[in-house]
């Protein structure tokens, strides 16, 4: 079973990496990193390099495909060879799923329209300006139309832990459960901004700004 | 601030790259992957190539390292450059801390003696072995050696966000996890062995010895 995760420049590592830790444990699923040219492709703010080991020629029938979100997403919401890969392998996946912002990609290739969906909390109106429904959830499955969106960054581990679910059984998600450790303790109840203040918002914003 | 993550072969990806995509988002932090030599590293099971940016020469004084584990930290127990260099550089740092088997070469390399630590759950007796008192914690921190210790794969999240609140503040560990949507849905509870039962450990068992 091959799962195609393509990655493109100021990409978030873990919206990649999340999922592919958990699925990669499975033995007969093959995981490749995918983009328009092999090699490096540098993450969000450069500090990472991760590497593309096939190019979407090289990928043309996936069983399975994570696009992950992060900054440069807004830079892919034109006709682009992403865009054109997407579209020409969904008819054929078992699951195409996105995390985070990678929603935005999904919907930019035609894949949402008219579908509830999840992104990241700051992409939600970009998200319907593509023609999605945004939901606010951690997870939304179109199970008929065979699409997955998880909301941020994180949130790919959760989704993960499901699509392992579906493409196997329950037994196999709980094991990857257990081998990754995902027993999550949090110091902190902030993981969305319904549950934090200004001041903690007025925080992300600087960051933000600092390395948008 | 550099924030140190050392690399080698058959580690695992979402060890290092949780932490990271925590601690990458505080403007003032300068991360780097680093290994014996600057390149691509493959990681677990070979479907992922991430490159390092510097040898552990280039990195002589590290703020803060964050040392992931893998199946590839077994073959670093014995004398090497990655524990020589954690040696040298520890004195000088704010913290050292490891996720899942990263416990083992901070062991390996001296700095557990006696202590109280976490690593994965599968990886208990070599921690002992090795030196250090092993506890079921997902974080175990000793402030006063400015060392900590995170259980397995996934927990470095956790931990970096605790590590946030350390450097910097309560609010600026709060942003992290904002940013990153880390508002945990597992979609089992079945995060650790004393969670599941014989047939999920056996499923474990399996997918483990397939790619071991």
């Amino acid at each position: 079973m091959q799962v195609a995760i393509p990655i493109f420049p100021r990409f978030t590592a873990l919206d990649a990496v999340g999922p592919y830790e958990v699925i990669q444990r499975l033995p007969d699923v093959e995981p490749v990193f995918v983009a328009e040219q092999r090699g490096e492709v540098r993450t969000e703010n450069g500090f990472l390099g991760m590497v593309a080991d096939a190019t979407f020629a090289e990928v043309p029938a996936p069983d399975v495909v994570i696009v992950p979100g992060g900054f440069g997403s807004r830079a892919l919401l034109e006709e682009n060879p992403l865009l054109a890969w997407l579209r020409a392998v969904h008819p054929g996946t078992r699951y195409t799923t996105s995390v985070c912002t990678g929603a935005l990609l999904l919907a930019a290739a035609g894949l949402l329209d008219g579908l509830t969906a999840t992104t990241h909390w700051g992409a939600v109106d970009v998200l319907q300006e593509l023609g999605a429904v945004p939901v606010h959830q951690r997870v939304v499955e179109h199970l008929d139309r065979r699409i997955i969106t998880a909301a941020g960054v994180s949130s790919g581990i959760d989704m993960a832990i499901r699509l392992v679910a579906l493409l196997e059984d329950d037994l196999a998600a709980r094991a990857t459960q257990v081998f990754i450790e995902y027993d999550p303790e949090p110091p902190f109840d902030a993981g969305h901004p319904s549950k934090v203040g200004d001041d903690v918002m007025a925080r992300v914003a600087e960051y933000r700004n600092a390395r948008r």
